[in-house]
């Protein structure tokens, strides 16, 4: 009995869990990580500041819970959609796309995750600058990692530069995401893949 | 002799004026404009938080005089020095070079000032952000005019995209800069100089 009555709070602290962090994740992808304070997200929540710090401990913790929370939407949304496609040049469109569909149907709020907190953290230091920054680079890690998959494959040229192709990549996409949040103009999504398509048409074989 | 006291005045004031937003350009190119208040730049820089209020009257005012005083010195250290080159594919290669300068050269702490502040306000609303949304607009204008002048003179081909070709070149240039700001890695000005200089040849008649 005893044990029933720890599980239902553990299950109730989860739930609550993913209640804020659900919460959290739209305010830092629209105000950024900073908009963040215990006492906002439990006003919002109608959920008791102590309760809310008891989950986290501190604002910081907190920051640092929501952008592991986002990196395993992000996971879900861009790149395991990617994975379900076999290796080669189609599974680096499908990456692509699924990033263009993730930022265009609006998964956080403010658009990309990242690219919101990113801009926010990075000329900073401490805890929640490096986990940015681990996410991010795991990204570009990702992009990079589809492009040497269909090199290794034979579907790329063998002379191209694999992170070269990763950064133009990864920054069409960001700049599609950036148009559409800052600008309200969705007219990049259609850029983005355009050049993407002549970028990865230069780089197969005979193209 | 009222006239030398006021002009006395006035002079003090307006030299106060570009001491407080030199040190608010660098802050919120940092923290973002919402790390923007001025009881803390009073404090920073030995003044009375009465005497800084009176500069700008709210905490808004004073990040809009920061964005209006950012943007004239992105238009001395990007824009001008292009507009220097004559007109033609010179002139969108130095302005690209510009640019990947004064974010490696660090103009401003923490990279370019108007990515840092893009992403913090894209996606709310108010004046702040229509502020950074304008300086943006007019910088992707400012591509597209070059691009569309050596087009217009027969350096690019006559069939190359102008917005297109302006969303391909601004995207590595802010690419360059995030890498560069977040990753602390400058390998994204080399990769970024690199992707240019290929668009470019594509875009150029018999390229």
């Amino acid at each position: 009995m005893a044990g029933a009555r720890v599980d239902g709070r553990v299950a109730r602290g989860n739930q609550t869990r993913r209640l804020v962090l659900g919460r959290t994740m739209d305010i830092a992808s629209v105000e950024g990580l900073d908009g963040l304070s215990i006492g906002r997200v439990a006003t919002e929540l109608g959920l008791s500041k102590s309760g809310v710090f008891a989950l986290f401990g501190s604002k910081e913790e907190m920051q640092l819970a929501t952008i592991r929370a986002a990196r395993a939407v992000y996971a879900r949304r861009v790149v395991h959609p990617a994975e379900e496609v076999p290796p080669g040049v189609g599974r680096v469109r499908e990456l692509c796309a699924s990033y263009l569909a993730y930022s265009r149907g609006r998964t956080f709020r403010g658009g990309c995750f990242f690219t919101a907190v990113a801009a926010e953290f990075s000329a900073r230091d401490g805890a929640v600058r490096d986990a940015v920054a681990a996410a991010r680079a795991e990204w570009i890690g990702c992009v990079r990692g589809v492009i040497q998959e269909a090199r290794d494959l034979g579907e790329l040229r063998a002379d191209v530069d694999v992170p070269q192709l990763a950064f133009e990549l990864a920054a069409l996409l960001e700049m599609a995401n950036a148009d559409s949040v800052l600008h309200r103009d969705d007219g990049g999504y259609g850029r983005a893949a355009r050049a993407i398509d002549e970028r990865l048409a230069a780089a197969t074989p005979g193209g």
